[in-house]
C-alpha cells in the first residue's frame, strides 16, 4: 500500500487557498510523482466557516479554526504556515516543530527577521523547515542555492524580487504615467497591497534578499544592516531619460561577496537595457546567480500569487514527504550549510560600495550653473561619463541636467550632492540612482 | 568524525576536468555545505598520463588508465560517467550499477537514446542515477522538474539548448555574415566541434528534449519520433528579414502536452523579440516551463562548457552523498515520476501542427507572379498577415518575396510549397520558419 503523509495548512489567505489548490487538484499528478498520497487532511484559519466550506475545504477531511487542531494531531507529519507576520506565525511554527512536525512555510518576513529562531528549533527537534516559497513566489531559487549549486563559491546574488514594485515601474514606463497614478491601478487590480508600503519602500525586497543571501554566502545576514531605498521618488522623466541612456529602472535587490565582507542592499537602479535583468517587466521576478564554477545562471517567474507561491510550497511539501518515505533525516541543513560553518561578515556601508550613478539636478537655466555643478562635482573626484541635454524649456522654468558619472564611492557622491543642494542654482533636491555594472 | 563519500570519474575531457576542479577547489565549501566528506577518489581515462599527472589529479588517490579500477573499488560510493558516446559509457554505467553504485552522468545521447535500460538497471539495484549535466550544462532544470515543479502539471517546455547553434545564429545576426563564415569562427574559438553535424542539425537539441519531455511529462519519448531540423539553410537575409519583423531566429526545442497526444520538436523558429527567449544570446541556455500552477518559469545560464557542467555534475553528488549519509535510498525516481505511472503518448506528426510560418519565396521578378503564389496558397486555405517588399532589386535578378502567415496546418503549408515550388516562377526552394506564438 502506498504511503500517505498528511499535511496541516494553517492560514486560508491567497497562498493558503492556491497551495489547497495544488495538493488537492494535482492529487494525482503527486502520487505518480512520488508514489506517495500526499494528503490534505486539515485547514486552519479564523475565518474559516467550518459549516460552510468552499469547495476544495469541502474535500478536506478537518476544517477548524483553531491551529492547535493541526499542531496538536499525531497523525499529521507537515504543517504549513501561511497566516503570515511574527509572533503568531512564529509561535505556530516553534511548537509544530517542537512537536517534532516538518514545517513549511513562505514568511519571508519572519525567517528574515528570526529565522535564527526557527532554525535552532528544527535542528533541536531532527525535524526540517522549508520556505521556498519565500522568495520569488513560484520560481525555484532557495532549493537551487541549497542543492543545485552547492558545489559553487557564489559571488553575486541579485534580481527583481517584488512584483508591485516593478509593476509599477514597468507601467511608469510603458504608459508614461507618474508613480501615484500607476500605485492607484496596481491596487484595484489588486497588485498592491491597500497598504502598499512593504512593497513600494524596499522593506518586502530585502526580507528576500536577506534570506537569499544567508543561503548562498553561508551567512546570517542581521536585516537592520540592509541599505533599504525604495521607489516613491522615481519620476516619469526619470524612466524617460533612463531610456534615453539605453537602461531602465528595476528596484533590484543586490547581494555580492568579497574576499573580507559582502554587500547587501536595495535600490532603484538603471539596468543596461541589454541585461535580461532589464526585460524582466510587469509582475514579473527574476534572480540572478554567480557562482564561481557555474557562471551566471537566471531564474525567472513569477514572483507573487496563490498557485505560483502554492506550487513552490508544494515543491516543498512533495520533498519532505520523499525525505521522510525515504527515511531520510535532515538531509539538507535548512539555509544549505552546516550550522558550525556559518561566516559572519561584515556589512559594507553603502557609503563605501562603488558605483557609477545617474544624476538629474533641477537647477535653473542661467549661465554658470553648470559651471557650478561641474566644480563642486570634480572636487570629489566625480567624472562625468555622459549628459543629456534637454529638449525644451520656457524661460525662467527650471531644468533637469543628467548625467551619468564614472564608478565613484558612495560617500564622495553624498558629499558632493549635500554641497551641490545648497547652492542656489539648484531647485529641487537631486535625484541620484545607481548604475548597474554589465557582468 | 564527518562522513566520507568516495567518487570515481571516469573520463576526463572537457566536462571531466571541470568536474575534478569543482569537486577538488571547492571541496571545503562542499563541506560545509553537507558535513560530507565527498573526495574525488579515482580517476579513470586511457588517455591519462598516470605518471605525469597535471595538478588536479595529483590531488587524487589513484589514477588509472582502466575504468574497472572505480568500479570494482569497494570503497567508491558514486561513479561518474563521462566519456560520452553510447556502447562503452553504457557499459560502465550498468556495471556500476550492478555494483551497486550510484550513478552521475551527463551523457545527453545515452540516456535520450537508451535510457531505459540504464533507469531499469538503476532501480533493480536499489541506486539511483542522475544526469543534471546533460542537459543544458550549468542550468539547474531537471531537478527543477523532479523536485520543485512536482506539483504541476507541465504543459510545455521549450528553449535554447545547444550552445554552439546559439552562437552562430547570434553572430551571423550581429556581424551579418552567412552560416559558413561564422561557423568557422566557432570551430576556431572552440565553440563548435570539428564535426559539428550533431549541434547545426539538432540532434543534440533533440537529445536534450527527449530527457526534458520525459521528465515533464511523465513518458519515455521515442526519440526516433521526435521532428528535427537543424539550422544550416538559415541564410543571414532571413535574419535580416526576421529582424524587419521584430523576431530573431533561434533553434528552439518545443515540447507540448495536449489532452491525448504530445509534440516534441527541433526547428528553427521566429522568436518575437518581446519574448525573454529572444534575448538569449550567444552560447547561452535557456529553457522555459509551463506548469498549469506555476505559469511560465524560465531557467537560464551556460549550457556547455566544463566548469559550469561540472557545477551540475557535483550538485547531483551532493544530492546523492546527501541521501547516501541521510539514509535515503531511491530518494527520488530518476525520471522523477514512479515507472508504474508511465504514460505513452501518441507522438504528433509534424504534418498535422498548426503554426504560423514565415515564408520566403525566391522568384523571377515580373507581373503576375505575386498572383500564382498567392493563388495556391489561397487554394489551401493559408492567410497571409504581413508582407515585407524587398527594397533593391536589379532588373532580371530573382527576388525575395517575404511573408508571416496565420497559422495552418503543417501538412497544408507543405503541399502549398510542393505546388509553388514547382511552379515556373520561383527560381529556389521556398524557405519556411514556424512562429513561437506569444505566450
Amino acid at each position: 500500500m502506498a504511503e500517505k503523509i498528511n499535511v496541516g495548512l494553517i492560514g486560508y489567505g491567497t497562498v493558503g487557498k492556491g497551495t489547497a489548490e495544488v495538493l488537492i487538484n494535482n492529487k494525482d499528478i503527486i502520487f505518480e510523482n512520488t508514489g506517495i498520497n500526499v494528503c490534505l487532511k486539515t485547514v486552519a484559519d479564523l475565518a474559516i466557516d467550518t459549516t460552510n466550506p468552499d469547495e476544495l475545504l469541502a474535500q478536506c477531511e478537518v476544517i477548524t479554526n483553531n491551529a492547535d487542531d493541526i499542531i496538536n494531531d499525531p497523525d499529521i507529519h507537515i504543517v504549513v504556515e501561511l497566516i503570515g507576520g511574527y509572533t503568531q506565525a512564529k509561535d505556530f511554527i516553534i511548537k509544530a516543530l517542537n512537536a517534532k512536525k516538518h514545517v513549511v512555510s513562505a514568511n519571508k518576513a519572519l525567517f528574515a527577521m528570526q529565522g535564527t529562531d526557527i532554525y535552532q528549533a528544527a535542528e533541536m527537534n531532527g525535524v526540517t523547515v522549508c520556505f521556498e516559497g519565500a522568495v520569488a513566489g513560484g520560481i525555484p531559487i532557495v532549493r537551487v542555492l541549497k542543492e543545485d549549486l552547492a558545489g559553487n563559491n557564489i559571488k553575486e546574488i541579485f534580481g527583481i524580487i517584488n512584483g508591485t514594485a516593478n509593476y509599477i515601474l514597468t507601467n511608469m514606463e510603458k504608459e508614461g504615467k507618474e508613480f501615484d497614478e500607476v500605485l492607484k491601478v496596481a491596487q484595484e487590480k489588486g497588485y498592491a497591497e491597500a497598504d502598499p508600503t512593504f512593497d513600494i519602500e524596499g522593506m518586502d525586497t530585502a526580507h528576500k534578499i536577506a534570506i537569499l543571501a544567508s543561503i548562498g554566502f553561508n551567512t546570517l545576514i542581521p536585516f537592520e544592516k540592509i541599505y533599504v531605498e525604495g521607489i516613491t521618488s522615481i519620476k516619469r522623466m526619470d524612466i524617460e531619460f533612463a531610456n534615453k541612456l539605453d537602461c531602465k529602472i528595476k528596484l533590484l535587490a543586490i547581494a555580492k561577496k568579497h574576499e573580507d565582507d559582502i554587500e547587501v542592499r536595495v535600490h532603484p537602479t538603471m539596468v543596461p537595457r541589454e541585461e535580461l535583468m532589464a526585460q524582466v517587466d510587469g509582475v514579473f521576478n527574476a534572480v540572478e546567480v554567480i557562482g564561481d564554477m557555474v557562471d551566471k545562471t537566471m531564474h525567472y517567474g513569477r514572483g507573487a500569487g496563490g498557485k505560483p507561491t502554492g506550487s513552490a510550497v508544494v515543491g516543498d511539501i512533495i520533498g519532505l514527504a520523499r525525505d521522510i518515505v525515504s527515511g531520510a533525516t535532515q538531509r539538507t541543513p535548512v539555509l544549505g550549510f552546516k550550522k558550525d560553518y556559518t561566516y559572519y561578515y561584515p556589512i559594507k556601508d553603502i557609503k563605501d560600495i562603488k558605483s557609477a550613478f545617474y544624476l538629474r539636478f533641477s537647477v535653473v537655466d542661467e549661465p554658470g550653473t553648470l559651471a557650478i555643478i561641474a566644480t563642486i562635482l570634480a572636487k570629489y573626484g566625480i567624472s562625468i561619463s555622459e549628459a543629456i541635454q534637454p529638449d525644451e524649456r520656457a524661460p525662467g522654468e527650471s531644468v533637469n541636467m543628467v548625467f551619468m558619472t564614472h564608478k565613484t564611492v558612495g560617500r564622495k557622491l553624498s558629499d558632493a550632492l549635500d554641497e551641490i543642494d545648497k547652492s542656489d542654482v539648484v531647485r529641487d533636491k537631486t535625484v541620484a540612482i545607481r548604475v548597474k555594472e554589465l557582468i
